[in-house]
């Protein structure tokens, strides 16, 4: 097969590679129904992470099961199966308190820029759909493999309930699907950090009810002004950088939340800062698994739309281009077809 | 009368100063029933906090209301109060929030070593106990004026619940009386780190279950081997340090939480480590205004006896014998009676 790899900051390549195959009794091998760039693949992109080797890159999937290892016993050739980025067992402690992206055993799921991945722990890692999906769901599909169950929990994390102030950090497609996430849990005010107008009307389209163009000391003091000069109950977090990170912090009310779930670049918090600030401060990367079942039953009952953030689709072939429209922010994100 | 001042690093003076008088309408002047040394007075008195001027010292008290200001009208003259080291006018939506300490109008109570106090903001600050107390209640209800209820804190910051494990980093008097809170709220299993005898002994009477001497990755390695390897379920901070935010940090389970009260003194935190850590993390300036009305009805019902904490009791006058003790840790905690 040929599949993508990053050989150095924006030389993304798609080649010839070998099939993936059962290497332990517990993998699967998915044929993939559709993929996609992730906002964490511009960090080596762009050289913010180094890429020390060649590296076969994508960790979003959801496809057709082919073939099982013979320690599998959850899905079978055949049915349409999604994942998270990271590979779990879902039996281990930190499974069962529900953080699956810190399980005992985790793995790291690279190579799904390709038409066939091998997924490990394939019993706790991959969750079927209830029939096989129609070919209008499957953006949707694709989107719970990281974005919208990210968003999800970066909503979660920030506490967010009905009735409740929410503001976004980071109009990417995670911070997108928070406004989703915030708004399906009920948010009254959600409010949106943006300058792009397109993020903008999607936003508003998923449930901002207002957007804050200004960013640092003058986002926060928007923020503070929206909200009778005390800062929102809960923040999403989407970036993680330094500056989006404090800007959370400093938007959030004595008290309140910020759930962060932008993979920290830089980050260093201040300790005296933090304490003052009487915040409540949860992230990390995203137990997907946790909410595959509950997301995939929206998309099934056509309740969400994720699949919206996808503003660019091309055949996997031309994936270096998707690349290209993100790093440029062209596009917001870009879906692949084998 | 004489007060408190600390002059410089290791130079407590009790020396002549104006009696306090009402300064605004809001104020209370108080007759001191006792007051204490706290963990917190040692940073400047050790020079960890700069003294740029002679400082009058003490925030802990409680006693007797003596005047009013005119705009005063949930506290008279004659009746037993007790506030916090915040002055907070408990109407502002921080205060509403439960967050006091962040109160919009807060203002520190400063000069609380001494026989006379003034209380800003006395409606919302000070607490009246259901009649004048007893004489050995004194150091129980003192220590509500912080200590008990920073220790309250964390371990509500630490989301305690019945049947959890958790453990305490620091055991000066807020993390014992973290224990004694963790207890109360029924923490099945209590690790303290500790390695001081005294201090464990008190330890393990207010409820610890195990004692855990080691520290920085011993000590985490041994809260691990004592939790099945993936950590406690919630992890009280009462130190302050990087060493003791680390240690606590890497001590919990993913998703567990961490309650930080110790006030940060060259706290930085790498945000990647926290990402991966996935615990929550919350803390600050204790807001003890909201838990002394339930405080205080345990303390007068005898169900708990947080004045243990004081095992050094000096007349007022001898204030500066109190800092060395506590210094050299030869005490965990002196109160002074005028």
């Amino acid at each position: 097969m040929r599949g993508t790899v990053l050989y150095a900051p924006g030389d993304v390549r798609f080649e010839e590679r070998d099939d993936p195959k059962i290497l332990k009794p517990t993998d699967a091998i998915i044929r993939i129904a559709a993929t996609c760039v992730c906002g964490s693949d511009l960090w080596p992109y762009r050289g913010a992470n180094p890429v020390t080797q060649p590296t076969p890159m994508g960790h979003e999937y959801c496809g057709m099961v082919e073939q099982v290892g013979s320690a599998v016993g959850s899905v079978k050739p055949g049915q349409f199966v999604i994942g998270s980025f990271f590979a779990s067992d879902n039996t281990c402690p930190n499974c069962r308190a529900g953080y699956q992206s810190g399980c005992q055993h985790a793995e790291f799921v690279g190579g799904a820029q390709a038409p066939i991945l091998r997924v490990p722990l394939a019993d706790g890692t991959l969750v079927t759909t209830p029939d096989a999906p129609p070919d209008d769901l499957i953006p949707n599909l694709l989107a719970l493999s990281d974005v919208m169950g990210t968003g999800w929990f970066a909503a979660e994390a920030a506490n967010v309930k009905p009735g409740r102030t929410v503001a976004v950090v980071g109009d990417g497609a995670v911070g997108l699907l928070g406004i989703l996430s915030a708004k399906l849990m009920g948010a009254e005010r959600i409010i949106a950090m943006s300058r792009h107008e397109s993020r903008q009307k999607l936003a508003r389209e998923f449930g901002a009810t207002d957007i804050v163009t200004e960013r640092g000391d003058e986002g926060v003091a928007r923020i503070k002004e929206l909200t009778g000069g005390i800062g929102a109950d809960s923040v999403l977090e989407c970036v993680g950088t330094q500056e989006s990170m404090l800007q959370a912090i400093r938007s959030t009310r004595q008290g309140g939340y910020v759930g962060y779930v932008g993979v920290p670049h830089g980050v260093e918090l201040d300790g005296q800062q933090l304490f003052y600030a009487h915040v409540h401060l949860h992230g990390g990367p995203a137990p997907v698994r946790r909410f595959l079942p509950e997301l995939i039953e929206l998309v099934f009952n056509r309740t969400i739309n994720p699949g919206k953030v996808f503003d660019l689709t091309l055949p996997l072939d031309r994936v270096a281009e998707g690349y290209r429209a993100m790093d440029e922010r062209r596009a917001i994100k870009t879906l692949l077809r084998p």
